[in-house]
């Protein structure tokens, strides 16, 4: 008895799950123990505010995954998972947050009853939330398993997207430029921050026509002036004022699938710096889209990127890029590819990236940025389709 | 030069350092590396949305703490901590996500550049972000170095709070109440509850005054009818229906501290067994609330709570609530205490915490909640003032 609302298909959580085995085969893994929220999900729906709390789910090369997790989680997972109620399995509450007892004792209970003492398991030691205690609890609970890093196998088997995802993306995509049409709208000097914010969020969830909006896994981030060097920032209740630069950086959200978008938005009349720092940007990003097709690789895009700002005599430290789909808090990226000039990886039709060449300098910063889809031949689609500039309002 | 918009005074800082370093004394840590979010910004006031990189706070016995992370990050840090900008260390972008390098490799270097290659070194093995990874390369890269686990020595400090931080609770406590008021009034039949949601985000970051809104650190959970069973379901586009129940659990938050409150709306005429159950639950918060005294422990509450529910035939399979104050995302708890029978934790004035005693039976649940602080005597204060009641709408 599946889920009754699940997002995909059973032929797609069979194809995820046929590539997931494939690489554990390929690597000699027995069973593979998943943790990253966004991989639980992405193999059996499961779905809920809950990794904040040990969990995960159990891969075998030859049986229905089992989510496992804290008993009162369980009745979601039943809501929320592919699987039989009997691949649902929970431990009792004294485990959470005990000084005296770890979840992950339970959890090798659990992978003995599997027959797993011996066996080769995967562990995701370098994924959310799969923390230094817990690999240590199930070193000394199960010594005789051979544990090795699996940190994002399930991850890269999700870099190509499947057309349902991709239609997912863009309705996210849709989420997106109506949350940037909100913000161009709405923001004027003396209007405080939160405000808008608050008006981003109330977008975002509202959503289009039909298509309901989820959380993003990452709220706006939006500072302005010299402040937008900074690219972590949240928001504070100060309002916007006349000549500053401020960069949106939102992403709508549809059934956790996300299509990031930044824009920048000068109030006044901006400073030539700023105008051909723009105009650097504006053409790296179309010089990146050109390489964004199938065979080029990951640092093509990068390296196109590179040439004008150079040119411009600005020198970005950071990578411009990362792929994106599927995701919880507290990362909108997957984790795997990085547009950056030593990555090699081959771009596939299906890839999908958010193209984030941000510029964040000593004291000012410029956000302009693309979702991209690598098509079967040809240069990059954007998901979203607004004007590729730095806007200015009076 | 400190950061110019500190959420409090140098003197405030100066007493938590004093008690973190109280505490790596009498445990024999030389030094401490904090990786928790809340930890990190408690401590020294970072703040921003960078924890799903690598990062954290060293703190030493006898020199200012350091904030370490991103090359990119050190903008914001140098914006948002209290000490000086050399005492702010980024590491190169190439480390990020990368297979070749790990940010833990630079981490070594700044801790042996302290001269820290044979000291004894507090990590936070199960508090978040702190991978398995993480403490692999760390142990390789310093083999000298006794590890010890130092999970929570940080969150215990942070249990009694200041008169500063229980008025920025009292603030998210408003916020909380505006939320509330809100789905009130406009939770009804047909209305889908996406758009509830919205409206509970835009007010929480629009706030009351001129207290602004943070984000909180979990999304509303809303789930509805037999959906309720579930603690952590977030939302989809369905509409509200007649003849169900829906828990709202929804924190306020100013300035990353929270005051999560819990209410539950019923469209319709309410059956009779969940009326017993409102009335048992009311019954054990009071009895509860009475026996959150200074001086009584932490299983007074919940053995309060416990009695009432019983003699209604309710069995409650977790604990009861749980410590609350500044937090980041995944989690508003502060993973010390635990409201439960087992735990002997003296309270003492000051003391904050969210008592939820939500119910998640088979099929249904009702979560009516209160964040409370702990009196100088007498029974605790609740920071909300609502009606402590189920509440039916037509």
């Amino acid at each position: 008895m599946p889920a009754a609302n699940l997002p995909f298909s059973g032929a797609e959580y069979d194809r995820r799950l046929a590539k997931t085995r494939a690489e554990m085969a390929a690597r000699g893994v027995d069973a593979l123990f998943v943790t990253d929220p966004s991989n639980q999900a992405w193999l059996t729906g499961y779905d809920g505010w809950s990794f904040y709390v040990h969990q995960g789910v159990i891969v075998l090369p030859d049986a229905d995954p089992i989510w496992w997790g804290r008993n009162q989680d369980t009745n979601g997972a039943l809501r929320t998972v592919w699987m039989a109620p009997d691949r649902v399995r929970g431990y009792a509450d004294p485990y959470v947050q005990s000084t005296e007892r770890h979840p992950m004792q339970d959890l090798a209970k659990h992978l003995r009853d599997l027959g797993l003492e011996k066996a080769r398991i995967g562990v995701e030691m370098d994924n959310y939330y799969f923390s230094a205690k817990a690999m240590e609890v199930l070193r000394s609970e199960m010594p005789g398993v051979a544990w090795q890093d699996a940190t994002a196998l399930v991850n890269w088997q999700r870099a190509v997207k499947s057309e349902a995802e991709i239609g997912f993306m863009r309705k996210a995509a849709a989420i997106s430029e109506k949350i940037v049409d909100g913000v161009l709208e709405r923001v004027e000097p003396g209007v405080p921050k939160n405000e808008i914010v608050a008006e981003i969020l109330r977008d975002g969830v509202r959503g289009v026509g039909d298509d309901w909006g989820d959380y993003a896994a990452i709220v706006p981030l939006l500072p302005s002036g010299s402040d937008a060097a900074a690219p972590h920032l949240t928001w504070d209740g100060r309002p916007f004022a006349s000549g500053e630069a401020t960069f949106f950086e939102i992403s709508g959200c549809y059934r956790r699938y996300h299509a990031p978008f930044c824009r920048t938005v000068f109030l006044g009349t901006p400073p030539d710096f700023l105008k051909r720092a723009e105009a650097a940007l504006v053409e790296g990003l179309e010089a990146g889209l050109d390489a964004a097709r199938p065979g080029n690789r990951a640092c093509d895009i990068a390296n196109a990127l590179a040439a004008p700002l150079e040119r411009a005599g600005i020198e970005r430290g950071a990578r411009c890029g990362y792929p994106i789909g599927l995701s919880y808090p507290p990362d909108w990226g997957e984790r795997t590819i990085s547009l950056r000039s030593e990555d090699q990886t081959v771009l596939e039709p299906g890839m999908t990236f958010h193209f984030m060449p941000g510029l964040w300098m000593t004291d000012w910063g410029l956000e302009i940025t693309e979702s991209i889809l690598i098509r079967d031949s040809g240069p990059a689609e954007t998901f979203c389709n607004r004007p590729r500039q730095l806007f200015v309002k009076p």
